[in-house]
């Protein structure tokens, strides 16, 4: 059964190519469906609409539906074109022309809309908890690994000392940048579409702002056209969300790639979180932190791929719109199997407690021992030009007692104020 | 003179290549160098690594700097590799040993940081303002024009009626959603770097909390590796945020086009908007929509670009983070001219009020016609029907006095339930 | 039963995130493997690793599974992480020893390489094939409906006369550049990896002139650590391929949506290629075209896709790589579907032969009416001043007896001249 | 002085916005506006649309314009909208009437086509060579450092033997890879686009057969709406060309830089090649080779960004299309310079011959010193578990007389076969 029917039949090719696997997305959509369809329900017989008997059995038999959902009992046969179509044929099988009266005063557009922007809604949410998980390991681990030094690179060329404490907390701090996107991408998710019908609004006198608080939208898209134009936008906006933790995941999986080389030995795994080669006994490969890096840069692609989709067409609806949903919703699936991952497997990361005792790494403490002649009174260009030669003659000798003390150095993490900023940042929206 | 000259000349060749435009843009950027430099200056007083007398004529020299720059006198060399090598030999000049001591406790990577940031902050700021400009002229507009109907479209069929009051405040409506990302990426760059020297921070003893205040900084970014992991990331939340302002005025920019066009006929602009042809002397091409519609699709590429030069590079500096300079300044200008532009010629819009006289139009109002039916106690389907067989019959005759009514419909726009939500949006932040 | 077991039990969740859905990909992939291990087995027998005999029941065995390919009875259950270790069981639980010796002097790293590579070999054959039986059907329409004029447009303005014959050719002369992509990428496709092993070859006897005889490539890639590097590259050339298709498609498509507009009106579709809606009983939505515009504008994403995940990898493999897998092998099916289904709808399109009777587009005629004059003696800008005072006056009136003989123009449109590029362009590789 | 002047003068600031850096791009491009104008009047002069009076004087004040470029004495002033307009003002100061004749039977539409196609043929060909010099280069250093040898890696692990004639070489035949997109675009690129005019031809009896060989095009592009649509498309075809050309050397930057460190200490470049650090006097950093690689990776977001200005346009020209010229026309200055300055630094390479006297490489050779067991007779999985035990209990034993023997391994790296492909590669498509 499709909804636009014609009595006549279209062709089978043509129905495999328009209907795409929106069959196995809207599985994990419908529960929006449903309480985007009891919220429009509860309004139709506010507004006399319908009555209210018939809007308290729709809702009544929506719930039915809801728990079948939750119960993984809810399918989508190939008779149905959608979750929307299922949903209605099985209220009407229960309801008769009550449940046909759903359908009053909504279109499918508005009703794809809204059940998109509550999944998206209870996505970030999660993904923002999954994050918050993942911030707090990264400081339990900082805390933990707080004086183990690090050599520093820049132009992947030894620098300067650095540490444990630093490396693993910078990630962290990084997470709250990323979570400001998240929250852009809910404002955007959290307005209330329902209404717009297939993107002109109606001459019914439905009542928006009733359904805006009974699904719990902060407030509702207003305008019509504006509601249809959010088709694709909130959809990009969480890809920006959620490719901005990407990049930060995926610049760990890097880093965590190079240190477990033998040419850094920086860090190791257990057994169990690496693979062996099938003709190279010795091998541990990191191929955990490798595919979180693939899919990392894989999301991160994502953006462009809803822009390529959505851009240059004129306002109102175009069926190109239906493709975001199989772009946005595995992005989503990934991003927090990559996040979950990360969590498992980082936890069990060991650190490697003697790596500066390395001669290689001497001339890490090279800028200290500068300042500190500086701080002496030698002027910064001559001890420059003294610290240059001892290095070119092989007689430098190093002074590692680091001690650096200021703000957010590896001797004053400012853990704390990093704890507090995540606070803000969490609250920030409400 | 170059900071890091080591006695042996560089290949002129490699020079060029190195440097690249980096002069041309560091004229944008050197007043906020200057800023970065006399909070620096004041500090390393404060913490007496300097003393105040040095600090007081380093702020003053810099405060005749920041004039010259003003007064667009400020020139950097080519003997200069950047606006730092430049201001810095200005201070040296005027000041001696004095002007050397600017450079202590800081190195160049944490100056481009922190004068980026503090530009940033100033572009999204001026951005925020050119898109209230521009949302106030569409909400104008909209009430101007509220009671003109226009043919809404889906697949690019004619729907339903949809009027310009809906068109111009749907656009306005978008441009609130697009200002959550320029208040993420502000609140990025609002987190002063200073301080985080090459990336690993510094043994003297500073005041990073200081500077923050001194420069207007809301928070620190504490840790000093995520400070420079910032670097490439603060300017890809930029381009996510304009990238998303460039996609709603690409899309109005669509719009306009097609609208412009004969087939439609919506609008039209005066003489001096549009341009002629070499061969066709009836043409009126809207060269200005279609250039902000090109620039603001290239613009959207821009996240993409920033993300190809960044990507899988491990933590620590890389000179490949110099690129993203030449990206992102170049793509704000634009965005600032693709806002102005719109703004200009968007007030000299002329709506064409006799659009639905048309017949070709009349089936914008079936849907009206079958609500009214259904209200009056036809069943849909039949309804449906029924309009189906009048249509093919060419039978069918429009009622076009339509009264939508709900929140958000072309009867009740709501515009200032908008204005009202654009108020919070930009209050969002602080 | 994976290849690289230690003897210690990888977390479930792990090889849940690890293995992907490879094992469904797989599926199109076996055969190839099939074919490159025959390839191996002879090569092993004729280079005396095994016997003859041994390499004789190895081809056998193959052949079998090859058959059980075809057939749609061979399948890779959960036991097995991939193709190759399902094949490599099969033979050794038929050939015990012998079937472990297949696995002699290769890595399944070549393994995946080399399948890749004669799959993609085989799709993009297909693809060409696919690009000729629509370039067909255009010119076939092309030459069918030649006489028929269409308004051409720049700036979406009304320009001069255009034809169908010139639309529906200028879209077959653009897909022969199509090829030219397709053709680089088979060129390198075309060089066979195997014996690269684990991407530094191995210390066996292997004849590699053999095997790529045996498999029917043109030449080697002879450099084993460039075999390696072919992993993404080649893929990504096959995706510039098929983006170049996609983008001739896309935009043929979007001609196709606005020419079905009721704004334009020049073309329609029966019945079974449109639907309808749900609350507008009137419309007849391209639901088709706007499908495959949308699925050629995400196949446009995946060149960008695949950088994102190869991208600043130092060489010699990552398990980054396997991700590629996933974004080529959908991308490839698409187009496919996409080329098919353009096909399958296109041959039935209606064209509107009275498009010009409409007084609007009379300004067409503008230009040749110009030229005319000036080839009669009037200067240039005498009679572009002339005519456009005579438009604004409205007393235009156009010659429609557009008469227009240069090669590529309407009425010389160089069909045999566009068919003899195609078949030199076919023919450009052997 | 602009060709479509109506007599109302345009508002300045849209002019600015509108002709953006068109005038200093074009400095580039004049030279083959000139030829394709020689080539025009010529025609011209030969269907009698001129005198071959006329057309002998347009070609000789062109062959002088000509030499103006060549001795960079052209220049465009503000007046001038473009090279176009200016060429044709020189012409007409000139020779009056006459030059106002260059203008019959063409648009600026297909002047600007035309000599983007023919500038375009000419930097790829110089891309191919500097291709050439570069693939020569590797060449001779795999021959010259062939013996010395490296390790070889996966997932970052240490795998197995590599050799510097291996990776030098590896390098050498990707480029041949990258070749085939270059012939790709080159094809594309040579097909006269001149006489499509505005896109849709005209009604003067042009010659297009001999304009295409007198600007040595090997065909034309027949239909002229095709033509047209080849604006972006050609321009796109040779950014997927450069941005593979691009994609390679990116790669080798990155192994240089990763081998530069100190925890690889592969290869090193004399002083003058390196970059030191104001604060660190031991740094060499490699900032010639971050360049190249932020460069290339930044070369690769080019086709993301042509697609996006030209994507979801409808047939027929758009002012859109002029931004692919600002897109296109620094890419290829930027692929250009990164050859060069990868030839001109990577000649100076200094390899580490010790590498492999580091025991903790001693566990490369563990597969061949498996095969070795198992081309003595044990089984392979018995060999395996011995090795690992070995290697488990540190016992382990390394064999170091490497020999590989098969083709494309390290002792038989087949220079000689890639360079014959590069030569058949070379002479493809003529």
């Amino acid at each position: 059964m499709k909804l636009w029917d014609k009595g006549f039949s279209t062709d089978k090719k043509i129905d495999h190519f328009t209907v795409g696997n929106d069959r196995q997305l809207d599985l994990l959509l419908a529960k929006y469906d449903v309480i985007a369809s009891q919220a429009h329900a509860k309004m139709l017989g506010n507004v006399g609409l319908i009555t209210t008997d018939e809007a308290d059995s729709l809702v009544t038999e929506l719930d039915k539906i809801a728990n079948s959902i939750e119960d993984g009992l809810f399918t989508i046969e190939d008779d149905f074109e959608d979750m929307h179509s299922k949903i209605e044929f099985l209220l009407i099988e229960k309801l008769g022309d009550t449940g046909k009266k759903i359908h009053t005063a909504r279109s499918r557009n508005d009703q794809v809309l809204v059940a998109m922007q509550l999944y998206l809604k209870n996505e970030l949410t999660e993904i923002k908890s999954e994050v918050r998980i993942l911030f707090d390991l990264l400081l339990n681990l900082a805390e933990k690994h707080q004086s183990v030094l690090l050599p520093g690179y820049t132009h992947l060329q030894i620098a300067m000392p650095s540490s444990f404490g630093l490396w693993f907390s910078a990630y962290a701090e990084s997470l709250i940048d990323d979570l400001y996107f998240i929250h852009a991408a809910y404002k955007i998710a959290d307005q209330n579409p329902l209404g717009s019908a297939a993107g002109y609004g109606s001459s019914f006198p439905i009542d928006r702002t009733f359904t805006s608080s009974a699904m719990g939208f902060e407030t509702l898209k207003y305008n019509v056209v504006a509601a249809q134009m959010g088709r694709g936008k909130v959809e990009k906006a969480t890809a920006f969300g959620i490719s901005s933790v990407a990049s930060t995941l995926s610049k760990l999986a890097m880093d965590i790639c190079l240190y477990m080389s033998q040419n850094f030995d920086f860090i190791s795994f257990p057994d169990e979180l690496t693979t062996g080669s099938s003709i190279m006994p010795h091998k541990k490969n990191p191929d955990v932190f490798e595919l979180i890096r693939a899919k990392c840069n894989k999301i991160q692609a994502v953006p462009n791929q809803l822009t390529l989709i959505t851009n240059n067409l004129p306002s109102g609806y175009h069926r190109d719109l239906q493709l975001v949903k199989e772009v946005i919703v595995p992005a989503i699936q990934d991003i927090k199997a990559c996040l979950e991952l990360m969590h498992f497997s980082l936890k069990e990361i060991k650190v490697n407690t003697t790596i500066l005792d390395d001669p290689k790494y001497d001339y890490l403490f090279s800028v200290d021992t500068l300042n500190e002649m500086v701080t002496n009174g030698m002027p910064f260009r001559d001890a420059y030009k003294k610290m240059g030669a001892e290095i070119e003659a092989g007689t430098f000798k190093p002074k590692k007692n680091v001690k650096h003390s200021h703000e957010g150095s590896l001797g004053n993490l400012c853990l704390e104020g990093i704890k507090k900023k995540m606070e803000t940042a969490l609250d920030w929206q409400q």
